[in-house]
């Protein structure tokens, strides 16, 4: 790989092959010694390899090239892991990974079995804090730097640590960062060691939005980036003498105030930069300069970019934020083998269709206008589209002000991420009853992305709210039907929650019928009776119907009548189809794509309230009580025990009969 | 009364009786022809109206007497309804209520059947967004002015409102209320009708903290209070003019420089003030200006006084922030007729023998001090002892961050609060497996304030998380066992929830018993063979262990066998006592004060995969699928169907037989 010129961008292919000095590199104690040109041909190295290593598992490629020469900083200045290094969502951490000892690794990143996608505690000492969802680094690391000095003062051979929180631009918008900034500001000693860097490369997932953002970038254009003699020089020496401290933060502040950088300083941070985060003659002795002047919480501002030194990640427009396998001579990235169309997709199509009718449908997206699929919609009506950046609370209660005008809000955000909008889910809008319509991507298990990104307690944490509609579709073409529901919805909250990935290849209808509220409909029917119960009914919620069927053609195989239905409300339950099912069926399953007790509990409640649990052997399928690692699809419901061979299974041991337990 | 002065305080008693000026305002529309000079008198009545009704009713009372101007004011100036006035949190909105037609049933304030303590949608067009909960009101109120800008822009004759949200110093700290601020900025003409009022009185139920209200502190007394000279006749000549804005704007921009009052401006809000906020001779012409010149996002600054106009809140700590029926003229409070201790008194005493015993022990409250008793923790132990504000996101994930470095955090958090760091518990506490104690109080139904409080769903989004333990007392002495079991609990997350009000009176033990994880106990057992199922197992989780007790009272009456045991685990269940409750027992009761689905899931769970729901008649009881408005707690527990009554009809259906079901 060329050299990189001051970490500058380069318009060469790296050169793969020859990595002599990250060779020589076995953990962070290795770079201590390096002088700064070493470490600058080491950051070239280090971009190589992580280059080369994405292109073969696929991952979040953009946002680690453009923090090479910051994880290098800091490891070669600060001593990991006694100091903490926390990195804010994670999933810039690959060039962490591979000089914290895991680089024999690397390449199982993502891979079932392997390293995951973000910093994960169980991995690694050098992982102080997991992460992936975004904006919890600064309430982290504060955390911890109060408990190193609770224990310092408790006793006095403890060396007190440096806490470092890198976070993005992106990030630092959601309320949960500017709660730790405000907490941070004003806890005094304790935090002192508190070092926020943040990493702004005017890019999140996509360009970022906010006043925040906005202000970031007149702080950047407002002035040149300081050289080492203006900044880093000035540190060295005014920082050391406490008494000069005080002089010299009038003196910031006065900086501050004449080129509108006080923000940061107004919220009690002590503010410096903005820096060139990949030039490492500045950045190593500014971090050795915060490193022995414990003035915290210090907030560093580095300017960095977002796929930096790879030619074809810097041209993107995502700047490579999420890649599959890539070609690392072209920068082609390996198509995904073309199948049916996305559930995302899905919706997004019938989503668009029902604004064409429909000028009262808005929608907003919390920073994800792609994921979410809400990217067509913002193109076709872009006065109607919403994205209000990594600020899910507020997005959901932004909606619920819209409702109560008479519009028709369409609130698009992942399962995962709607945890950060629960109490506005049931303050703002179940408790008034308003009328959001919320399309929960990624519910269920999601592959690659691991557990934290599972879309696992939606059910759980909306099911029990009293006025809310969840749904969840079997196939695409339900998912089309439900979109048209939610979207002519206008009684009260509504919730659609479907799979990340694929649907299964059906034809799509022109366009979604709306659906009855709460009536689920039977796929195929056993020749049962109420005065004759025999076989098993299978009640399903989302796409394990698929598997439901291949269950019970086995079980039909062995003479056993089996009933499958779709319950395509998770509530309300359609009362009228399960007391039909377990009417006529020895077993009623339930099985839903979530931690027990979402769906379920509401069957069974309805049952038992009935009298007819007392007559049918109920048995609920659903995750189990535990967190299943990243790994393919199908391999995380085989392991969380949701295929057709553990519905046999259950149905066999609950009829009391034996039957082979194929494997699906 | 005695006039008040401007609204200075006065050190009179307030004479009830004469409303003249009051007693002709029906809705606002009656404010909107009369002077300032009467506007004034207004104030005078409407405050002492609000002291006599609030001395009959309880409630809070320190926020409402702190607007009473305000109040006056922008029904005076604005058009509402359909100008939009939101109060966050609501609960100072007594005021307001008895200008806008409530006044006929103000006295039935927080009573049974009457009017909400909070702002209510379903109680009156002059509350456009409910509240009780704080920080909301910004995202509220941005969706509405965007809502009514688009709805502008499609239809010319649509007159656009105004949207005025009312927020306190406190509120502001949540971030919550920045990510609306970051977002208002960037909306454009959305935006222009959006008038944010701080109203600023350097309290929330405890003084606030963090950098915000060090911040606010610096911008009140970096100068005098702005004179209508200074401040609204200059808006009155400037603003009028579009050409002389960018002027103006300029001219502001400075002013804020120089006296560092430029956060608000930095994050793109129009900042105005700070203004008294009790002056009508100043807040009346401004609002106009504000109203007739659509600047927005606009902040007005406003400075007022909690308690404002009666000395005993005002000479009181609180500023009666919420206050018991009292003598208006004394101002002495009722107390509360002598009775065993609360289980918050309760959780904080044995708290504080742990920490007593254990200087690892660190308390983190969200602005909650004295509700959560913390109070006497940090009174203790100070330097162990974190209040973060209004911030609960930032207070766990800070929690998490001690727990990694040693510490043992406990975090007390409201049940209906710890809904707004729901990511926070699954994402950096339950997934890290990270020892937090969650000590949740106001678990279950909560009385006068209703279901915006209501602890009901903390059941469902705990238990399905794969790490925690979920523990709730059925009386203050297993309450006193579980501190200690939380506080010695080093292996993961656990969460003990527990009910507003008092115990039972029970003689507390010197200290609490660490409590094996997972394991119930029975309370009294029926003498019941497995070989020969009888009568109703009753297993309760929390304080309707008593009613299970009343109930198998008059069931044993009726020569039916009962066993009642105290589950005293949700999560994990004691699968142990269940299977012994299963096999000697005809009917298998659960009951939970929450939702269902959160605790009797996972007894479902057990008896279906041992097989044992199929020979047992299992009957989950829980809250109904309803909100519940405020009431008595008991009544509130009838309402929702779970009293001795109801239990022994549900076992009396289960068995089929027929028992006079009296009332409790």
């Amino acid at each position: 790989m060329s050299k990189l010129d001051n970490g500058r961008s380069v318009s060469t292919i790296p050169t793969l092959g020859k990595y002599p000095l990250l060779d020589r590199v076995t953990t962070p104690d290795d770079l201590k010694n390096l002088s700064i040109d070493q470490l600058r041909q080491l950051a070239s190295e280090l971009r190589s390899e992580t280059i080369d290593t994405v292109s073969t598992t696929g991952g979040h490629l953009g946002a680690s090239l453009g923090v090479v020469e910051l994880t290098i900083a800091m490891h070669a200045v600060f001593d990991t892991p006694d100091d903490k290094i926390i990195w804010d969502v994670g999933h810039q951490a690959y060039p962490h990974k591979i000089l914290t000892g895991r680089r024999d690794r690397i390449r199982s990143l993502r891979q079932p079995g392997g390293l995951s996608g973000f910093t994960r505690r169980a991995e690694s000492v050098y992982d102080p804090f997991g992460a992936a969802h975004s904006s919890t680094s600064i309430s982290a690391g504060l955390g911890m730097a109060v408990a190193h000095h609770f224990q310092a003062e408790k006793d006095a051979s403890y060396r007190e640590r440096s806490v470092l929180a890198v976070i993005g631009d992106g990030s630092i918008s959601a309320g949960m960062a500017y709660e730790a900034m405000n907490n941070a500001a004003v806890a005094g000693p304790g935090a002192k060691r508190l070092i926020v860097i943040l990493n702004d490369n005017e890019m999140s997932i996509a360009p970022p939005v906010g006043s925040m953002s906005k202000y970031l970038s007149r702080l950047m254009t407002s002035r040149q980036f300081l050289g080492l003699r203006d900044l880093a020089g000035r540190f060295a020496k005014h920082l050391p003498s406490r008494l000069e401290h005080a002089a010299k933060r009038a003196e910031e502040l006065t900086r501050g105030l004449i080129i509108g950088g006080t923000l940061f300083e107004e919220l009690g941070f002590y503010y410096v930069g903005p820096v060139d985060g990949h030039d490492l003659t500045q950045l190593v002795p500014i971090l050795r300069n915060l490193r022995d002047n414990n003035e915290g919480p210090i907030l560093l501002h580095a300017i960095t970019e977002k796929g930096r030194g790879y030619q074809p990640a810097e041209s993107a427009g995502d700047k490579y934020h999420a890649v599959n396998l890539f070609n690392v001579v072209t920068g082609e990235q390996k198509k995904a083998p073309s199948g049916p169309p996305s559930y995302t997709s899905v919706m997004s199509r019938e989503l668009l269709r029902c604004a064409g009718e429909d000028d009262r449908l808005v929608a907003i997206t919390a920073a994800m206008p792609s994921g979410t699929g809400l990217d067509a919609f913002a193109k076709s009506h872009p006065e109607r589209f919403f994205d209000v950046g990594i600020a899910e609370q507020h997005a959901v209660t932004f909606a619920a002000g819209m409702a109560t005008e008479g519009l028709r809000p369409v609130c698009a955000i992942y399962s995962t991420f709607l945890q950060r909008a629960y109490d506005q889910v049931v303050h703002d809008v179940d408790l008034q009853n308003l009328p959001v319509r919320f399309m929960i991507d990624r519910a269920g298990l999601v592959g690659a992305d691991g557990a934290t990104h599972a879309g696992s307690f939606d059910l759980n944490y909306l099911c029990c709210l009293p006025n809310m509609v969840v749904m969840a579709p079997s196939d695409e073409i339900e998912l089309t039907h439900m979109t048209a529901t939610a979207c002519a919805y206008d009684s009260g909250p509504i919730a659609l929650r479907y799979p990340r990935g694929s649907g299964i290849g059906l034809d799509l209808p022109e366009k979604g019928e709306v659906l009855p509220i709460g009536v689920g409909r039977i796929v195929q029917e056993a020749n049962t009776r109420p005065d004759q119960k025999r076989g098993v009914a299978i009640l399903s919620l989302g796409t394990r119907l698929e598997e439901s069927r291949k269950a019970a053609d086995r079980l039909a195989a062995q003479g056993i009548p089996v009933t499958v239905a779709d319950a395509r409300f998770a509530k309300p339950v359609d009362t009228a189809l399960i007391d039909r099912l377990a009417k006529r069926h020895d077993v009623f399953i339930t099985l839903e794509e979530g931690a027990a007790g979402g769906f379920s509990s509401l069957v069974v409640r309805h049952l038992a309230e009935t009298g007819q649990l007392d007559h049918v052997k109920f048995r609920p399928m659903a995750l189990p009580d535990a967190y299943i690692d990243h790994n393919k699809p199908d391999a995380q419901y085989d392991e969380a025990g949701l295929t057709a061979r553990h519905i046999v299974a259950t149905a066999a041991t609950a009829l009391g009969v034996d039957i082979e337990a194929q494997s699906a």
